[in-house]
């Protein structure tokens, strides 16, 4: 038998996640052995409590409460243990003292990435965290290996899987979206409190480590726009359906060429409208997808299963491989650039489509009062479409929905184009304004 | 200024990858070097012939025809000449020379793979390789580095765009194969003699190369089944349409638990059925798509571009950024294991569902002896079709279609049923078999 050098392994939490990663630790250690050129020995798993119910798969006398003592025995540690405090503590310890480290926390890297990536080029350390984003889809690599030498202008991702799951619904079975988000309660796929889901943070957090890594700059969650699909009517989806559209929350990371002269980055997540060509527009479930556009690569997706305990030990796995492949080669690892120091642009000076609904008084004169409004802020209309209205009641003014689509503006302009029309006598209710996007 | 080492890159191949490699090479180095950390400095690029016509993009100056002597003054050895000899000649004394070496050459993989990757190891050597297989589309990274610590368990590819173009049309406008290929010759993604696409050559050489990576067994391409689409019609591809699938040319590799115990490899390429919700059916034109299945990430679908000077060079510049970030940490780089060892299978070992297509004569118990062919071979039928036959001329025994769809079934025991069908009095024509994968 080969004899091999042995690396030891922290892991933090004992989790669903957590849970997979010991057991398939524990499994393949013979393969991973062989793949790696060293022994990938799981030292401990810290935990708060050494007596809550757990799976099967953790070996008791692996449990530990002292994380602090298990992360300073450790040559690589794993954080899976998500928020804040203490993960950032116990990461900042583990970089200090040399180890490696992989986190698929992506709410802390949102926050406190800077911090640690920081730190962790100090002291010539890795931060490893594929599983931080997109669950078991390999896209940190990509973006980080395969892409270096081409230039990312644009991502687009559906990086969320239970808002995902919830629009699906409303597009294939035109479900309200109170409906849908109840079946995707019963069956597992939205938590007891879906805010952080259905308000968009957690895509958020996810668009801003993207936008860091495919643009080379920082990126803070904070000026990330967001918008979350609790607005998304079981109309505004049959609609879009009925116009070639599917709608989709997305993460979008983009380059912006500014008036000014050179360039800045705009990371933010909304509910949009997608072409029903575009080949995220087949994301279906809880299946996530990103969607790279480059220069020289041109239009690449990278599809899967965002979350689940196993596919996301997948990911953190996949990256003990690259951390222990690095230590038994040696040498300092690749800090990741921030050098670019693009500005990250406020959501007024976005541009894209719009598809704007209206319900409006159903008399002569609406149509051009409405569109002189689009016009006198520099919006150009690419398409009207007016619903024939039911008979009103004797004495009683009829109205009718309106969707007018739009061809690109800035979020500037359009903002007064709402503001304007939400002032008009003919217009009863701005029901919708949803971007389109990948076009 | 940063005084950055300097990394020497020598390029083999002006063709239209190795253009746009010199172009993107001189265009970003300095945003190369601050990525990688050293200058990479374009040594020269070998030709043939210096006088034949190039791309504006390639500086005269660089241009020489002694390979030799470039290649053993540089640190990476760029290959981008294709075919076997003198390909495989320049690479072994590149890597002899300590060299690393980025090829876009699957032929030359696919035959010479094992000596090639023999030699790296040996002599601390790395080999990438990432533009051999689905141009700019990141998949044998993943495969090798992100899926390190998973198992996979089978892949489908959709690796050649020509084919996929031309099942596209036919699927789409419902074409014959013959005008479809034209179409595709007249814009240019099909080559004069198309016979490297479409009979599967070009989808074997990757095929074995994918599963030689994700097995970690040498898979030699004489060992992979390959069949191409000539003889798809567009009957067969209306008639899949109409029961729910769509035809794609598929190279497959899957590992199979053999009866005897433990387990083998199996490599093809055919054109198959696969159902029309699968990712893969929603991959249009001349796009390629790998979709992976493993025992922890589960599906994972890798899509893009699989072809054009533009985007396979985008591929070969990640893998440079790769190798010169190796050169700069230092270390021996990681051999791909071939440890497994596990035996290529013959195609009558695999198990598939099936679907044929028959002529047979419209009269009674035609379908009882049909049936009992299948049953006697142990072969089991899921669903018969049959087209109500034209009124046939008096006197004469009209002909009727029979489509039979089989569940899963040994390659061999349907082959059986193949032979003894076509012996079969009433059957006039076994028109199509089709195998179904994807499900």
């Amino acid at each position: 038998m080969i004899e091999y050098r042995t690396l030891r392994i922290a892991l933090l939490g004992a989790g669903s996640v957590g849970a997979q990663v010991a057991s398939l630790l524990l499994e393949h250690g013979d393969e991973l052995a062989a793949r790696v050129g060293a022994r990938l020995t799981l030292t401990g798993i810290a935990v708060r409590d050494l007596d809550a119910p757990r799976s099967a798969a953790i070996p008791r006398e692996l449990l530990t409460t002292d994380a602090r003592k298990l992360i300073l025995g450790a040559d690589i540690v794993i954080e899976l243990i998500g928020g804040l405090e203490p993960a950032r503590e116990y990461l900042m310890l583990a970089l200090s003292s040399g180890a490696d480290v992989i986190t698929g926390n992506k709410a802390l890297l949102a926050t406190h990435g800077d911090e640690l990536f920081d730190l962790a080029e100090q002291v010539g350390a890795q931060l490893y965290y594929e599983a931080a984003v997109g669950g078991a889809i390999p896209i940190i690599r990509p973006l980080r290996d395969s892409l270096a030498g081409d230039r990312v202008h644009r991502i687009l991702g559906i990086v969320n899987g239970t808002t995902n799951f919830v629009l699906d619904r409303m597009d294939t079975d035109g479900e309200e979206f109170g409906a849908a988000l109840a079946t995707a309660t019963e069956l597992g796929y939205a938590e007891a409190d879906p805010s952080g889901d259905v308000d968009g943070y957690d895509a958020a957090q996810k668009a801003a480590i993207l936008a860091r890594l495919a643009f080379h700059t920082r990126v803070p969650v904070s000026a990330v726009y967001r918008e979350g699909i609790t607005g998304v009517t079981a109309e505004d989806v049959a609609s879009a359906k009925k116009a070639g559209y599917v709608v989709k929350l997305l993460a979008i990371c983009e380059r912006v060429p500014l008036d000014e002269g050179g360039e800045g980055v705009s990371a933010r997540v909304y509910p949009a409208l997608v072409p029903r060509s575009h080949p995220l527009a087949a994301v279906h479930g809880a299946n996530n997808a990103v969607f790279v556009e480059s220069e020289a690569a041109g239009s690449l997706m990278f599809y899967g299963a965002g979350a689940g305990g196993i596919e996301t030990a997948s990911a953190v796995l996949g990256d003990l491989v690259s951390a222990a492949r690095r230590h038994v080669v040696g040498g300092p690892g690749v800090a990741e650039s921030v050098a670019a120091e693009l500005p990250v642009l406020d959501i007024s000076r976005v541009t894209t489509r719009y598809r704007v609904t209206l319900s409006v008084l159903d008399r002569p004169g609406v149509l051009a009062e409405i569109a002189g409004v689009f016009s006198e802020h520099g919006v150009s209309v690419e398409a009207v479409e007016q619903t024939v209205p039911p008979a009103a009641p004797p004495g009683e003014e009829g109205t009718a929905s309106l969707f007018i689509g739009t061809h690109a503006a800035k979020e500037s302009a359009l903002s007064g184009v709402v503001d304007a029309l939400s002032r008009l006598e003919a217009v009863v209710a701005v029901r919708s304004v949803l971007r389109v996007e990948g076009e």
